[in-house]
C-alpha cells in the first residue's frame, strides 16, 4: 500500500513543515517557552533530533545505538543547521534500510522492543505529535504556525 | 512496505488513543477550554468525525459527500458514542477500498485534489496533530495525559 520511498517523501514533507515551526518561534521563546509544565519547544525538537538518526543508524548497521536528550544546541540556528544536516543522513540510512528486515523485532537502543516498521512510524507520528503541540505554543504567543499541509 | 491491513491497524491503535483522550477532558472544557484563540478540543474531534468516514465513504463509492464540522454532539458521551460508531465504520469502509485506485487522484469533497493515499495519510497525521495539542490543553488543566504510546 505504501512504499519505502513514499514513507520516506511523506517523513520528509513532515520535515518540512516542522522546520517551518521551528522558525517560526522567537530565539527566547523557542528555548524557554512553555504550558502547563511541559518542555520547551526546542527541547520536543531535540527529543526527535536525539532518536531520528541515530535509530536508523541503528537499523541500518545493527549496532545499538545511545541517545540522549540533552544535545549541546543553544541557538535557533544551531537547531535549524542540525535539523538539516540529520535530514541528509535520514535519506542516506533510509535508503539503506533493507525492506525484507521490516517486520523484523529490533530493540533500539537497547530499550524499545518493536519491529523496524513500527519504530518508523513512531518516528513520524512523534513529530507529528510534538509539532502539533509546537503549534499550541506558537497560537498562545499569539504567533501563527505555518500551515498544517505546507510540507513543500 | 506497509501493507493496507498494517496501515488500518495503526489507524485503530490512534484512535484508541484518541478516545483515552477525549475521556481525560472534564465535561466543561472539553467543550469551552482552549489557549491562544483556538478551538476546544471537542471542535477539533468534531474536525475528524466530519472527514474521517465521509472521506472513505467518498473513497469507496465514488460519490462526492459533503461534511460540517458543526455537528450536533453537545456531551461527552455523545462523542464518545460516535467516536465508536465511526470506528466500526472506519473499518468497513477502509476494508472496500481497492488497493488498485490507491494512486488515483480523488477531489474529495469535490475540493481536495489528493491521491487516495494522501487523503488516508492526511486523516491519520491529523488526528495525531490534534491530539497532541489536546494533550496541551490536559496540561494547562493540570490533568496528566494517556502515554503517547498507549493505543491498545
Amino acid at each position: 500500500m505504501i512504499t519505502k520511498r513514499e514513507l520516506l517523501q511523506h517523513w520528509l514533507g513532515h520535515r518540512k513543515l516542522t522546520r517551518k515551526t521551528i522558525e517560526k518561534f522567537p530565539e527566547k521563546e523557542l528555548f524557554e517557552f512553555s504550558i502547563g509544565g511541559m518542555r520547551p519547544f526546542s527541547s520536543l525538537i531535540k527529543e526527535l533530533i536525539s532518536i531520528d538518526v541515530p535509530g536508523l543508524k541503528e537499523m541500518v548497521t545493527g549496532e545499538t545505538g545511545t541517545f540522549s536528550h540533552d544535545l549541546p544546541l543553544n541557538t535557533k540556528e544551531e537547531i535549524l543547521t542540525r535539523w538539516d544536516e540529520d535530514t541528509i543522513q535520514i535519506e542516506e540510512y533510509f535508503s539503506q534500510i533493507n525492506e525484507d528486515q521490516l517486520h523484523e523485532t529490533l530493540k533500539l537502543f537497547g530499550m524499545y522492543e518493536f519491529t523496524i516498521i513500527s519504530h518508523l512510524l513512531y518516528f513520524i507520528d512523534n513529530e507529528i505529535h510534538h509539532r502539533g503541540q509546537g503549534f499550541v505554543y506558537l497560537r498562545a504567543l499569539g504567533i501563527e504556525p505555518p500551515f498544517f499541509w505546507d510540507r513543500y
